[in-house]
């Protein structure tokens, strides 16, 4: 085991922007005896879950169950719905949606991505401008990041979806929530998403090892004709085993035991409830930020991450010291700098299963860790979180 | 909870040949908070697995580690090695190896099957035969599937690499061991295999979530100009992190404590001592299967696993019929008869976290619903049973 | 860990009649963040607690749950009733009737023992007897045990009651239940029993640590003059506690958080079910004792226990060497024999969360072990008890 | 369960000066399977905890561990070494010490307690001086608490002792350690403490349920003449069993796998590391504390506790309304005032396992407790925290 032989006191802080802190009732949900996954117990477990997913999602329609990290449902989203050499439209906000387009030149699909700075979303006029300009309707999927993890900058769905309609183009709409999911307000079925792509381990607060598909009705019908190769990710014998809570490969069975608890978790809070405390606790984070003069990665105040907040160090500073230098003192895991902003942020995971006092430790160790690396900031940030924290909520 | 609203008293016997009964160890080892995958007490857990997991295989290389089911695992094996249109060999010795061959079809291979009939393992000397007359090489693999759990037979590996190498042909030989790895005597680098496949939920005793390839050198160099198109699957970025104790995605934080745990009961109960009780509880099995007068499905004495043994039932009697009345009368799972042989066989998993009184338990289960059911036998395969395991031991 | 470093694998068999075989859902119950006893979720768990609590002794007056084993109980009920110098009457049935007589003398109270051989339950006619004979009402309480731990042998505490009534004697009547609540049917208001002691590791599924005194409206009218001096045990502040679900010195939290979930799963089963599966499978452990040809130590067919089942091994033979073999060949731990029966029995302990198949299991390794430490009995003994289990139930 | 059917998200701050957080890895060893107490393996455990324990008593005799609450641990000291009528010197430094002066009387003691205002430690001068004037020997014990859990006020053994010996009286010297144990340093043998007192759930970081007296040759010769009566607290028969890792009565098993946990723990991370990091805990606090402009409870700096902080609130203001605002708004829950301290001060528990940033999620939630419920106060208690915590350590 990883603590066995050598004692930290007290509790980690894992302050990255996922995996999140796993909740005790989660962990406790999974210590449970692996059952039979073709006996009736399962099926009807598979069921209340396939049921409860449903809202997080924000869709009536089937949501697909992997056993599989995020990039695995990302694979999947890909490999249903297309054929070898199709165009698609990806954009360049992060390094996360950087990889999600080599993925799919991986998977022979011709990649058409508008260049970025990741230090802000897709630009909707963009997306317009770019569709309406396919006159012979090559590009055959428009994918993008609702809130990209590398840099704490979201997307917004809903104005993309508006831009497709204007520009009256066919293509389908497929959206990365790995890091949105269950912490902020996500609709697939309003905003006329068609493949939803999600993971287990950020506002579902599950380990690792489950990946997701929201899957709509014209998804469902491209996948007729898709001619990318596919048998583990094919939504097929997935999608027909979900009435009966049947799947195809025998499924994760304990990662699905924390999921039916972190649902019923979220349903107890309320999503709403569930939204808007990850909306202040994001804020309180950003006026700690503000107030130690720190610029954020993201330039764009209204496409803040309410997840993560991604703060760049000043130059001359390597911001892997800076994280260390926490680790090592006070416990504290924060997120690297991903891809090409590598030593220059950290990253502050503020979602899952999190709340004030939590947030206040977090920015605690922070201003102290910024004073003990010698991170030119201004003292105070605390503070300002805190006076957030008291006068809301 | 699957067992939150109906208590029924005492252990599950979770008798199916896997996912198996996951020992207290392990499910203590998973309940621990889940850390930053990018971290160092991370990565230096990773490099013990592996170091770890390599007697299990019977491997000095890199044994790849998938987020995903053992179906995943495959899907690999064949994605990493193989091109479009590429022949393989497969037998059809039962409902998994059936599986791998439609699985192989749908990735656009082209399948040569070798018919069978679901009551034997490969005989090697048609390995020999197939691959003596492909004189232009066509074939690129040959598959086999060490233990079908489907039907309790197994395949003689060494002897098929004999069979291969007598015909001097290079094709590659791949191996499913999902359900004797662990539990029955493999060797990887003896018997020249290239791509083990293995799966977390069986001998390793873990809930399901991880697949495993091992991989020789002759597949790595096949990988090199391999064309089926690969992204999470691919080998390259996986393999190239082992050393340093990093994935190319987030991977399943947990199941791999879960992992560590398991590796470290093997290695303390010895993995000779681990092969040497699955072969005597198996032993113990087939003496009550044969003193009830019952028919195995594996016709081959020297082909019968020791995971899981697969019983027919006399015609004009469902099987499942009997294993729900197993289930419902004594709480314990027995698997189903898969695919063609639905309704005609009842299996017993006798493998994992297993021990001489749970089999006690198991067979008296069985012996008891064979007379409930009124499956014509003649009793006594307990003491039978018994009786071999106070002689032996 | 006791299992950190030699791994045994399968499950132990626990057959000791207490601490029994604790269940997963009791173990994860436990396994939560200790919480505020002075909070409000406290307060509301164990006012839950309290009323669960109430059938399982068949009363609608208070339970006290003590920090402590079953002899704290047990002290708990002495020193709240009486005053140094009251001689009390008890019956010499076994081990722990004579512990408590012990006890009883510790605390300065005249012990009128009545002896006894340990292999028979409490004669109510001699009650009634002594009783009588006791003109000028020296004997303040009459101590029973309800269900003999160490001999498997009832009294008939009804019967017993009835006895004292016809004796027209106003002692308390102070049972000792451990190893018979929430296994055998008992009824504290409708017996009239002043003082019930009991304990969490037996029927009740917990890991040993908590201590429960039922009481009754004549034993807290005792309590107001007995003088034996008190202060943990004092039930005073205990009870005016109960209301409000609080305890004068801090509670054993997290066995709390056990009880309820035991309670909560004996009332999913339902008390009258948990008692007849308690019969069928002592009735079925005795089929097989009465096949092997082995003597009960219990000599009253009437009075054999549903719990624990007292197996004498003929003259010349060690039973500890039995047991001692038993475990190290199939890790299954048989209860002792106890004070002077040390060495001539071993105990199988077959209450709590037991199942047939669990028993069986028990059976089989008991025959195999009498086998191989060459006991002289007859085959046959499982056998014996599959046919009943069969036919029952 | 407490939490089931209504979530808070993230961590509950359990911040009374105990129970204290419980660590994972505790809760971890907790849930295993319980297994025969009377069998080698329980055996081996309990020989190994009782040399682990030893170290943090500062002894090289034997600890006796009770299950019971740490005042089952206080009864046990004094029904083992005192006989009736006896007379004890006590001291009046809170709320403990005068629980512990009514036990004494409960049990037919004669309570000699100098009367204190609850705000210090106790005077050793005033020792002397009572033992001086004690000519004809009548006091036979000492008690003393060493942290006052309810003020944050402890009392210098070492001093006690000294002024006992200058005295040279032969009372018995018995300490309370329940709220300093394995946080702040003790020698028992050191300081010839007689009989110490401690309890499993402060900073041996376990659940509540354990109780423990470290006993000095001097105490095992009083314990010969004691004729206080006892039979469950009787140190004789637990004693005897130390060395063969053997209990008079049934154990609290689980609690006691916890322990040997909890144990290791505190040997990875060093005594010496454990009690200089509850110094720089406390001390960061007392900054704080001293920022806001409150006052402390206790009033001899010299005293102050590194394990609780209690704060008194101004006049006119409700100090449980406080912690129930801090307590709906941040789910942290801070210590009551007891006995005449009720509604006067907050405690602010900074032991266990506990760590900076933790303390400094605590800080944060009593400073915005403060001022929500309009507790005049200066801002800057958390700032002055974060300077001390960054300038040391």
């Amino acid at each position: 085991m990883p603590t066995s032989n050598s004692h930290r006191p007290g509790r980690h802080f894992l302050q990255i922007p996922g995996p999140t802190n796993v909740p005790e009732r989660v962990l406790r949900a999974m210590n449970q005896a692996t059952i039979d996954h073709r006996g009736p117990d399962f099926a009807e477990m598979a069921v209340r879950i396939q049921e409860r997913l449903k809202p997080v999602f924000g869709t009536k329609g089937p949501v697909v169950i992997l056993p599989s990290s995020g990039s695995g449902a990302w694979e999947a989203a890909l490999v249903n719905t297309l054929s070898p050499g199709d165009h698609i439209l990806t954009f360049e906000t992060g390094h996360f949606a950087s990889l999600w387009s080599r993925m799919a030149e991986n998977l022979s699909l011709i990649v058409e991505q508008v260049a970025g700075d990741w230090r802000r979303g897709i630009d909707p006029a963009l997306v317009e401008e770019r569709l309406s300009a396919d006159k012979s309707v090559v590009i055959k999927a428009v994918m993008a990041v609702h809130n990209e993890t590398s840099t704490g900058a979201t997307s917004d769905i809903s104005a993309i979806r508006a831009a497709m309609d204007r520009a009256s183009h066919p293509a389908l709409l497929m959206v990365d929530t790995i890091s949105s999911l269950a912490s902020m307000a996500y609709r697939h079925d309003a905003w006329c998403v068609d493949v939803t792509v999600g993971g287990s381990q950020k506002g579902l607060m599950l380990p690792p090892g489950l990946g997701f598909n929201a899957v709509s009705d014209k998804a469902l019908a491209a996948a007729k004709n898709a001619k990318l190769t596919r048998s583990y990710w094919d939504w097929a014998p997935l999608i027909s085993g979900i009435p009966k809570g049947a799947f195809p490969y025998t499924p994760a069975t304990n990662l699905l035991y924390g999921l039916e608890e972190a649902l019923c978790m979220l349903q107890e809070e309320g999503l709403e409830n569930v939204y808007s405390r990850h909306h202040r606790l994001a804020e309180a984070t950003r006026r700690a930020v503000k107030s130690w003069g720190l610029e954020f990665c993201c330039l764009d105040q209204d496409a803040y991450s309410d997840t993560v907040t991604a703060v760049m160090v000043p130059d001359g500073i390597d911001a892997d010291r800076v994280r260390n230098i926490i680790l090592d003192r006070f416990d504290m895991s924060l997120g690297t700098g991903l891809g090409k902003m590598q030593g220059k942020m950290f990253r502050i995971g503020h979602l899952g299963d999190f709340n004030e006092l939590m947030l206040a430790g977090t920015l605690c160790g922070v201003e102290m860790g910024l004073g003990l690396a010698d991170v030119p900031h201004n003292k105070g940030g605390v503070n300002a979180a805190l006076d957030y924290l008291s006068a809301t909520g």
